[in-house]
């Protein structure tokens, strides 16, 4: 079986997707469900059936591209990743699964190979949490990691919720449809850009992912009191801004002296109400994210930070207010899956080596329902969610047609 | 000289104009330029109309209502106040100074009062920061405190301009006819909520104002470093928000410990870039507020804050780039207004207090062309800048009783 990837296709089709985006190039900017997100599905759904595969989408935007396999009740073999970006994200991540797993069943076809159990390109609905909180929201879904009543109580910042979002963008149907059948995936393989350093230090052009880590995430609202900037003393007030400046530090500190290198908290989203600019600050709304490789390292690190919440609202006389999205136990990747990849890596020369996954991805919850795995790629610096994302053409061409190998394998 | 003021259409004036808000009442909302300023502009200039005052307005929207005198190539006196309010702010704020001018020129019309001097109601533009920054904008360019020149740099947080803005609302013709030739007014006296609470804590019905504090205000942009949430060790980090966190608390710092209870230090304005769930801020924009009444101590609390701005882009080897929007020197009302407005509130057996005002009004600019004074009403708790802000109608009809006695020595 001859695979050939066609690296400028690809190149170009990434370039193509880029271009959907709410921000200027090289920002990408495609938060779920907008106007940028649906024109990417629709370039998206278009290449898929040129390339002669089915074409599915359930209740909330989750996207099958189907090739039937010759057995097709067997369960299926898939790939997969998300197309959303964060704000002022890049180009790369996630679009280098979905382009890249395209790309890998474009080889197959091409070299004649007929898969025995059907093999599915995953596009996965809000991978990011910017709209409505909680990561990897489709696949999260779609495993049952989150119910339906949970998944319909979700909504934005402004109060919008998912069910006027998704029906915005087209996507109908019960909640509880989205959730799948036992059995319906034999396996899972998610190529992705390794957002970290280690690959490119190294010098290695492939990463075997054996674990997880996963993100424990807070919504935080301090409540204060607003007033004139000019007439309330210091003394007099219980400014939310300060409360909330003051966990930010704090979020900061505990997760420098938690001892692992492994150990990280971010505070990114974080509005202050009224906003102007000679009015003490009566509201901020902000978002703790909190992970680690290792989960009671990760709820020590978030104990101590819910604690920091608790001493600052006691001590400023102010109401400070945690509500959990997520608290995913980090996983492990499939030792069939990963050795599966390492043969396919070995059979076209390139090197790998095995690493953690320390960014969160739509295989953590994939794990729960099939055999999975992530092959990643290096990335410049290993930069991400940020405009200079970068990945070389040939990286990204060596991970698909190591992908398109191990799918051969995979659903044979 | 009978005069009466009809404090139950005072009210409902008060209550109309509040219904131009952006948001739900009882919060107010109407920033300068806006849908809901134009609109509450034309609903003014009808009632003006309906008084029988001459109205213009200059190129920014500063707007004049004009009872001409017997003798109107005098200099003019002149009451007034502004109508834009802060985002999530109250009703009194500003309006009482317009509505009751107003009022108080329909009751010298009423009691059969004839001016030798032209009375003049003025209402300032933009007396609030939140779309431009500086505060006070109408007064600031139409006294020649600020030049056409700087007026027209002017741009809003979305790089929108100053012209954009007011030829969108109406506004047109060159900035630097709003500056006035000298000698256009006579008196300035402004109608006020007191917005602290030393009338309602003395329990006397009026305040007569000796001088006027001014904030030093800064923009502050925090330049750090984006990256993944999950994969950008603590270490390696230059987290914009934790920087602006720091600069926060440090301003809650100085002004804590500034050893007066005029010196107070606000961050208002705060705005995180990109401010996505799971990604590292890369910028913060800010604004900081320092007040006193005290030009000295207000200039070291502000050399302290600038310095703990530096030491904080050393320390944490990011950037830190502080602009000065305004830095205007506290202001001395005129004896003769406040011996005008102390007279006027003694005909009427209203007891009477001086206070200085630790908010900052158009009258600070005003002081710079004319003798000038401010007359304070009460109003709930000092509660200001909040929906919950409230002046009770018996106290707001005092105001405009004695405005309107202090007009009539004023414009004979």
């Amino acid at each position: 079986m001859a695979l050939t990837i066609d690296s400028e296709r690809l190149s170009r089709e990434l370039d193509q997707l880029a271009e959907f985006s709410d921000t200027a190039a090289p920002a990408v900017t495609r938060v779920v469900y907008s106007e940028q997100d649906r024109r990417a599905r629709a370039f998206l759904k278009g290449l898929f059936r040129d390339a002669g595969l089915e074409v599915l989408e359930d209740a909330i935007g989750n996207t099958f591209a189907r090739w039937p396999g010759s057995d097709p009740d067997l369960p299926a073999a898939a790939t997969g990743s998300h197309i959303d970006a964060v704000p002022n994200g890049g180009k790369y991540d996630g679009t280098v699964g979905v382009l890249g797993g395209l790309e890998a069943i474009r080889a197959l076809q091409s070299s004649g190979f007929r898969p025995r159990r059907s093999i599915e390109l995953i596009v996965f609905t809000a991978e990011e949490p910017t709209r409505f909180g909680p990561g990897c929201f489709g696949s999260r879904v779609a495993t049952g990691a989150m119910v339906d009543w949970q998944a319909g109580r979700l909504v934005d910042k402004d109060g919008k919720t998912l069910d006027q979002w998704r029906q915005e963008a087209g996507f109908e149907g019960p909640l509880e449809s989205v959730a799948w059948p036992e059995g319906r995936y034999a396996s899972f393989v998610e190529l992705h850009i390794e957002q970290g350093t280690e690959l490119e230090r190294a010098g290695v052009p492939l990463g075997i992912v054996t674990a997880i880590a996963a993100p424990a995430c807070f919504r935080v609202t301090v409540e204060g009191e607003g007033g004139h900037a000019g007439t309330v003393p210091m003394p007099a007030r219980r400014d939310a801004l300060c409360a909330a400046a003051a966990i930010v530090l704090e979020v900061e500190k505990a997760a420098r002296t938690a001892g692992a290198e492994e150990s990280v908290a971010t505070v990114g989203a974080f509005d202050v109400f009224p906003g102007a600019a000679n009015g003490i600050p009566s509201r901020v709304r902000l978002q703790i994210d909190i992970r680690d490789t290792d989960r009671a390292r990760r709820d020590q690190l978030m104990n101590q930070i819910m604690t920091a919440c608790r001493d600052c609202a006691i001590g400023r006389k102010l109401t400070v207010r945690a509500e959990p999205i997520c608290m995913d136990a980090p996983a492990e990747c499939s030792p069939e899956i990963t050795a599966t990849l390492a043969r396919a890596a070995g059979t076209h020369g390139l090197a790998w080596r095995h690493l953690a996954s320390r960014a969160c991805h739509d295989t953590l919850f994939m794990t729960r329902v099939a055999r999975s795995g992530m092959l990643f790629i290096p990335c410049r610096g290993g930069v991400s969610h940020r405009p200079d994302e970068y990945a070389a053409p040939e990286a990204i061409a060596n991970g698909a047609l190591v992908l398109a190998e191990a799918l051969a394998e995979l659903s044979a």
